[in-house]
Protein backbone atom coordinates (compact mmCIF):
# COMPACT_ATOMS: atom_id res chain seq x y z
CA UNK A 1 0.00 0.00 0.00
CA UNK A 2 1.20 3.15 -0.82
CA UNK A 3 -1.27 6.58 0.42
CA UNK A 4 -0.96 9.70 -0.87
CA UNK A 5 -1.59 12.77 1.11
CA UNK A 6 -4.82 13.02 2.02
CA UNK A 7 -6.43 16.05 -0.42
CA UNK A 8 -9.37 18.14 1.95
CA UNK A 9 -11.31 20.34 0.52
CA UNK A 10 -13.00 23.67 2.26
CA UNK A 11 -16.90 23.50 2.45
CA UNK A 12 -16.87 19.92 1.01
CA UNK A 13 -19.12 17.93 4.13
CA UNK A 14 -17.55 14.53 3.57
CA UNK A 15 -13.71 16.46 4.15
CA UNK A 16 -15.00 17.91 7.16
CA UNK A 17 -17.30 15.65 8.78
CA UNK A 18 -17.43 11.25 8.66
CA UNK A 19 -21.01 11.27 6.99
CA UNK A 20 -22.25 8.84 8.97
CA UNK A 21 -21.71 6.50 12.22
CA UNK A 22 -18.28 5.40 11.29
CA UNK A 23 -17.88 1.41 10.93
CA UNK A 24 -15.08 0.90 9.77
CA UNK A 25 -12.02 3.15 8.40
CA UNK A 26 -8.77 2.62 6.78
CA UNK A 27 -6.37 4.97 5.75
CA UNK A 28 -7.94 5.68 2.56
CA UNK A 29 -11.63 5.28 3.11
CA UNK A 30 -14.04 4.79 5.91
CA UNK A 31 -17.37 2.46 5.87
CA UNK A 32 -20.36 4.28 7.48
CA UNK A 33 -23.98 3.04 8.17
CA UNK A 34 -26.83 5.29 6.34
CA UNK A 35 -28.75 6.49 9.09
CA UNK A 36 -30.81 9.35 7.52
CA UNK A 37 -34.50 9.51 8.10
CA UNK A 38 -34.99 9.31 4.19
CA UNK A 39 -33.22 6.11 4.43
CA UNK A 40 -35.08 4.29 7.78
CA UNK A 41 -36.62 1.60 5.70
CA UNK A 42 -33.32 0.42 4.87
CA UNK A 43 -31.18 -0.81 7.70
CA UNK A 44 -29.02 -2.49 5.17
CA UNK A 45 -27.32 0.95 3.30
CA UNK A 46 -23.85 1.47 3.42
CA UNK A 47 -21.60 4.73 2.15
CA UNK A 48 -17.93 3.73 1.39
CA UNK A 49 -16.28 6.86 1.46
CA UNK A 50 -12.78 7.69 -0.29
CA UNK A 51 -10.89 9.67 3.05
CA UNK A 52 -9.13 12.03 0.03
CA UNK A 53 -11.04 14.51 -2.10
CA UNK A 54 -11.86 13.24 -5.57
CA UNK A 55 -14.78 13.47 -7.66
CA UNK A 56 -14.81 10.85 -9.96
CA UNK A 57 -13.53 6.95 -9.75
CA UNK A 58 -11.17 7.66 -13.12
CA UNK A 59 -10.04 10.32 -10.46
CA UNK A 60 -7.90 7.47 -8.57
CA UNK A 61 -4.99 5.35 -9.71
CA UNK A 62 -5.14 1.91 -10.90
CA UNK A 63 -4.34 0.48 -7.26
CA UNK A 64 -6.15 2.71 -5.35
CA UNK A 65 -9.18 2.22 -7.11
CA UNK A 66 -8.76 -1.81 -6.86
CA UNK A 67 -8.17 -0.97 -3.07
CA UNK A 68 -11.53 0.73 -2.92
CA UNK A 69 -13.58 -1.62 -5.64
CA UNK A 70 -12.07 -4.79 -3.39
CA UNK A 71 -13.41 -3.07 0.16
CA UNK A 72 -16.85 -2.64 -2.17
CA UNK A 73 -17.04 -6.32 -2.87
CA UNK A 74 -15.64 -7.28 0.71
CA UNK A 75 -18.86 -5.27 1.95
CA UNK A 76 -21.48 -6.90 -0.52
CA UNK A 77 -20.14 -10.21 0.45
CA UNK A 78 -21.28 -9.19 3.78
CA UNK A 79 -24.55 -7.83 2.96
CA UNK A 80 -25.12 -10.72 0.95
CA UNK A 81 -24.00 -13.64 3.32
CA UNK A 82 -25.26 -11.81 6.39
CA UNK A 83 -28.49 -9.55 5.62
CA UNK A 84 -29.82 -12.05 2.37
CA UNK A 85 -30.98 -9.72 0.31
CA UNK A 86 -33.02 -10.01 -3.26
CA UNK A 87 -30.25 -7.84 -4.77
CA UNK A 88 -27.11 -5.29 -4.11
CA UNK A 89 -27.53 -2.28 -5.17
CA UNK A 90 -24.50 0.23 -5.43
CA UNK A 91 -24.27 3.10 -6.76
CA UNK A 92 -21.50 6.22 -6.98
CA UNK A 93 -23.23 9.01 -7.80
CA UNK A 94 -22.01 12.22 -5.97
CA UNK A 95 -24.99 15.08 -7.65
CA UNK A 96 -25.54 16.27 -4.08
CA UNK A 97 -21.80 16.32 -2.22
CA UNK A 98 -19.02 15.85 -5.67
CA UNK A 99 -16.73 13.60 -3.04
CA UNK A 100 -15.89 9.86 -4.44
CA UNK A 101 -18.50 7.25 -2.57
CA UNK A 102 -20.43 4.57 -2.97
CA UNK A 103 -23.79 3.18 -1.73
CA UNK A 104 -24.24 -0.28 -1.20
CA UNK A 105 -28.10 -1.30 -0.36
CA UNK A 106 -29.51 -4.39 0.83
CA UNK A 107 -32.58 -4.52 -1.89
CA UNK A 108 -35.80 -6.80 -1.19
CA UNK A 109 -38.79 -7.71 -3.38
CA UNK A 110 -41.03 -6.36 -0.69
CA UNK A 111 -38.96 -3.26 -0.11
CA UNK A 112 -40.59 0.03 0.08
CA UNK A 113 -39.47 0.59 -4.01
CA UNK A 114 -38.41 -2.42 -5.17
CA UNK A 115 -38.42 -2.92 -8.24
CA UNK A 116 -37.02 0.71 -8.74
CA UNK A 117 -34.02 2.42 -7.07
CA UNK A 118 -34.30 3.85 -3.81
CA UNK A 119 -34.30 7.26 -5.05
CA UNK A 120 -37.33 6.70 -7.10
CA UNK A 121 -41.02 7.01 -6.27
CA UNK A 122 -41.98 4.74 -3.17
CA UNK A 123 -44.39 1.96 -4.29
CA UNK A 124 -45.49 0.32 -1.26
CA UNK A 125 -45.21 0.78 2.93
CA UNK A 126 -43.06 -2.32 3.76
CA UNK A 127 -44.04 -4.37 6.59
CA UNK A 128 -43.15 -3.64 9.97
CA UNK A 129 -42.18 -6.56 10.90
CA UNK A 130 -39.84 -8.05 8.31
CA UNK A 131 -38.61 -4.66 8.47
CA UNK A 132 -37.32 -4.97 12.23
CA UNK A 133 -36.42 -8.49 11.68
CA UNK A 134 -34.07 -7.14 8.91
CA UNK A 135 -32.65 -3.90 11.47
CA UNK A 136 -31.84 -6.68 14.15
CA UNK A 137 -29.17 -8.35 11.43
CA UNK A 138 -27.49 -5.14 11.09
CA UNK A 139 -25.37 -5.53 14.11
CA UNK A 140 -24.15 -9.00 13.14
CA UNK A 141 -23.31 -6.75 9.57
CA UNK A 142 -21.31 -4.70 11.38
CA UNK A 143 -19.39 -7.02 14.06
CA UNK A 144 -18.44 -8.72 10.14
CA UNK A 145 -17.18 -5.42 8.99
CA UNK A 146 -14.90 -4.55 11.83
CA UNK A 147 -13.28 -8.16 12.04
CA UNK A 148 -12.79 -7.34 7.46
CA UNK A 149 -11.59 -3.93 8.12
CA UNK A 150 -8.52 -2.61 10.33
CA UNK A 151 -9.98 -1.89 13.77
CA UNK A 152 -11.50 2.25 13.81
CA UNK B 1 -6.86 -12.11 -20.17
CA UNK B 2 -8.52 -16.19 -18.98
CA UNK B 3 -12.28 -16.21 -19.98
CA UNK B 4 -14.21 -18.39 -18.51
CA UNK B 5 -17.08 -20.21 -20.15
CA UNK B 6 -20.26 -17.54 -20.48
CA UNK B 7 -23.11 -18.96 -18.71
CA UNK B 8 -26.73 -18.17 -20.26
CA UNK B 9 -30.22 -18.12 -18.23
CA UNK B 10 -33.06 -18.96 -20.17
CA UNK B 11 -35.14 -16.31 -19.81
CA UNK B 12 -32.51 -13.40 -18.76
CA UNK B 13 -33.70 -10.32 -21.33
CA UNK B 14 -29.48 -9.36 -21.27
CA UNK B 15 -28.72 -13.41 -21.86
CA UNK B 16 -30.92 -13.47 -25.07
CA UNK B 17 -29.99 -10.17 -26.22
CA UNK B 18 -27.82 -7.61 -26.66
CA UNK B 19 -29.66 -4.45 -24.47
CA UNK B 20 -28.70 -1.95 -26.57
CA UNK B 21 -26.96 -0.78 -30.00
CA UNK B 22 -23.69 -2.33 -28.88
CA UNK B 23 -20.92 -0.07 -29.44
CA UNK B 24 -17.68 -1.98 -28.36
CA UNK B 25 -17.30 -6.02 -27.37
CA UNK B 26 -14.93 -7.90 -26.26
CA UNK B 27 -15.26 -11.73 -25.03
CA UNK B 28 -16.25 -10.80 -21.45
CA UNK B 29 -18.43 -7.77 -21.86
CA UNK B 30 -20.10 -5.27 -24.28
CA UNK B 31 -20.96 -1.69 -24.10
CA UNK B 32 -24.13 -0.39 -25.09
CA UNK B 33 -26.00 2.96 -25.80
CA UNK B 34 -28.78 3.42 -23.71
CA UNK B 35 -31.56 4.79 -25.88
CA UNK B 36 -34.99 4.13 -24.29
CA UNK B 37 -37.59 6.71 -24.34
CA UNK B 38 -37.38 6.85 -20.98
CA UNK B 39 -33.89 8.54 -20.94
CA UNK B 40 -34.29 10.50 -24.86
CA UNK B 41 -33.11 13.66 -22.54
CA UNK B 42 -29.58 11.77 -21.51
CA UNK B 43 -27.72 11.33 -24.89
CA UNK B 44 -24.72 10.33 -22.71
CA UNK B 45 -25.94 7.31 -21.32
CA UNK B 46 -24.18 3.74 -21.84
CA UNK B 47 -24.19 0.32 -20.20
CA UNK B 48 -21.46 -2.06 -19.37
CA UNK B 49 -23.11 -5.21 -19.44
CA UNK B 50 -20.77 -8.44 -18.53
CA UNK B 51 -21.67 -11.24 -21.03
CA UNK B 52 -21.80 -14.01 -19.20
CA UNK B 53 -24.90 -14.19 -16.68
CA UNK B 54 -24.15 -13.42 -13.00
CA UNK B 55 -26.13 -11.28 -10.71
CA UNK B 56 -23.59 -9.45 -8.22
CA UNK B 57 -20.23 -8.12 -9.08
CA UNK B 58 -19.11 -9.88 -5.92
CA UNK B 59 -19.89 -12.76 -8.34
CA UNK B 60 -16.94 -12.27 -10.29
CA UNK B 61 -13.31 -13.72 -9.89
CA UNK B 62 -10.70 -10.66 -8.81
CA UNK B 63 -8.71 -10.29 -12.20
CA UNK B 64 -12.87 -10.28 -13.91
CA UNK B 65 -13.80 -7.55 -11.70
CA UNK B 66 -10.75 -5.59 -12.24
CA UNK B 67 -11.10 -6.20 -15.95
CA UNK B 68 -14.43 -4.65 -15.26
CA UNK B 69 -14.27 -1.60 -13.86
CA UNK B 70 -10.97 -0.92 -15.69
CA UNK B 71 -13.58 -1.21 -18.71
CA UNK B 72 -15.96 1.45 -16.69
CA UNK B 73 -12.79 3.97 -15.87
CA UNK B 74 -12.06 3.63 -19.54
CA UNK B 75 -15.48 4.68 -20.54
CA UNK B 76 -15.94 7.34 -17.64
CA UNK B 77 -12.75 9.19 -19.00
CA UNK B 78 -14.03 8.89 -22.66
CA UNK B 79 -17.17 10.67 -21.57
CA UNK B 80 -15.42 13.09 -19.08
CA UNK B 81 -12.98 14.46 -21.67
CA UNK B 82 -15.92 14.40 -24.97
CA UNK B 83 -18.93 15.49 -23.36
CA UNK B 84 -17.68 17.76 -20.19
CA UNK B 85 -20.51 16.69 -17.91
CA UNK B 86 -20.41 18.26 -14.17
CA UNK B 87 -20.81 15.09 -12.62
CA UNK B 88 -20.29 11.40 -13.67
CA UNK B 89 -23.21 9.11 -12.07
CA UNK B 90 -22.36 5.07 -11.95
CA UNK B 91 -24.66 2.54 -10.82
CA UNK B 92 -24.52 -1.36 -10.55
CA UNK B 93 -28.40 -1.99 -9.84
CA UNK B 94 -30.15 -4.73 -11.37
CA UNK B 95 -33.84 -4.86 -9.56
CA UNK B 96 -35.41 -5.18 -13.30
CA UNK B 97 -32.79 -7.55 -14.57
CA UNK B 98 -30.35 -9.10 -12.46
CA UNK B 99 -27.97 -9.75 -14.73
CA UNK B 100 -24.50 -8.08 -14.12
CA UNK B 101 -24.54 -4.38 -15.98
CA UNK B 102 -23.20 -0.90 -14.70
CA UNK B 103 -24.88 2.14 -15.56
CA UNK B 104 -22.95 5.21 -16.41
CA UNK B 105 -24.22 8.45 -17.16
CA UNK B 106 -23.19 11.80 -18.04
CA UNK B 107 -24.72 14.30 -15.82
CA UNK B 108 -25.10 18.18 -16.37
CA UNK B 109 -26.75 21.16 -13.39
CA UNK B 110 -29.29 22.05 -16.05
CA UNK B 111 -30.29 18.57 -16.87
CA UNK B 112 -33.55 16.99 -16.38
CA UNK B 113 -33.29 15.64 -12.96
CA UNK B 114 -30.10 17.08 -11.34
CA UNK B 115 -28.76 16.84 -8.91
CA UNK B 116 -30.85 14.03 -8.29
CA UNK B 117 -30.34 10.65 -9.52
CA UNK B 118 -32.33 10.11 -13.00
CA UNK B 119 -34.45 7.53 -11.87
CA UNK B 120 -36.22 10.09 -9.05
CA UNK B 121 -38.67 12.89 -10.04
CA UNK B 122 -37.89 15.00 -12.89
CA UNK B 123 -36.59 18.73 -12.00
CA UNK B 124 -37.54 20.66 -15.34
CA UNK B 125 -37.43 20.47 -18.55
CA UNK B 126 -34.15 20.62 -19.96
CA UNK B 127 -33.09 23.24 -22.83
CA UNK B 128 -33.38 21.84 -26.36
CA UNK B 129 -30.78 23.31 -27.72
CA UNK B 130 -27.94 22.91 -24.81
CA UNK B 131 -29.75 18.80 -25.42
CA UNK B 132 -29.05 18.64 -29.20
CA UNK B 133 -25.36 19.98 -29.08
CA UNK B 134 -24.65 17.53 -26.05
CA UNK B 135 -26.38 14.67 -28.66
CA UNK B 136 -24.19 15.88 -31.50
CA UNK B 137 -20.70 14.95 -29.54
CA UNK B 138 -22.58 11.13 -29.19
CA UNK B 139 -20.88 10.12 -31.94
CA UNK B 140 -17.07 11.38 -31.32
CA UNK B 141 -17.80 9.40 -27.94
CA UNK B 142 -18.31 6.17 -29.94
CA UNK B 143 -15.53 6.16 -31.67
CA UNK B 144 -13.55 7.09 -28.82
CA UNK B 145 -14.62 3.75 -27.41
CA UNK B 146 -14.41 1.99 -30.57
CA UNK B 147 -10.64 2.84 -30.61
CA UNK B 148 -10.26 2.23 -26.90
CA UNK B 149 -11.93 -1.23 -27.49
CA UNK B 150 -11.25 -4.25 -29.49
CA UNK B 151 -13.23 -3.91 -32.80
CA UNK B 152 -17.29 -5.31 -32.50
Amino acid sequence: MNERPRIVRTGCSLCEADGGTVVARTGELRVVRVEEADFADYPGYLRVIWNSHVAELSELAPDERERLMAAVVRLECDMRHILEPDKINLASLGNMVPHLHWHLIARYRDDAHYPSPVWAARRRQPDQARLASRRERVSELVAAIQRDFAPV
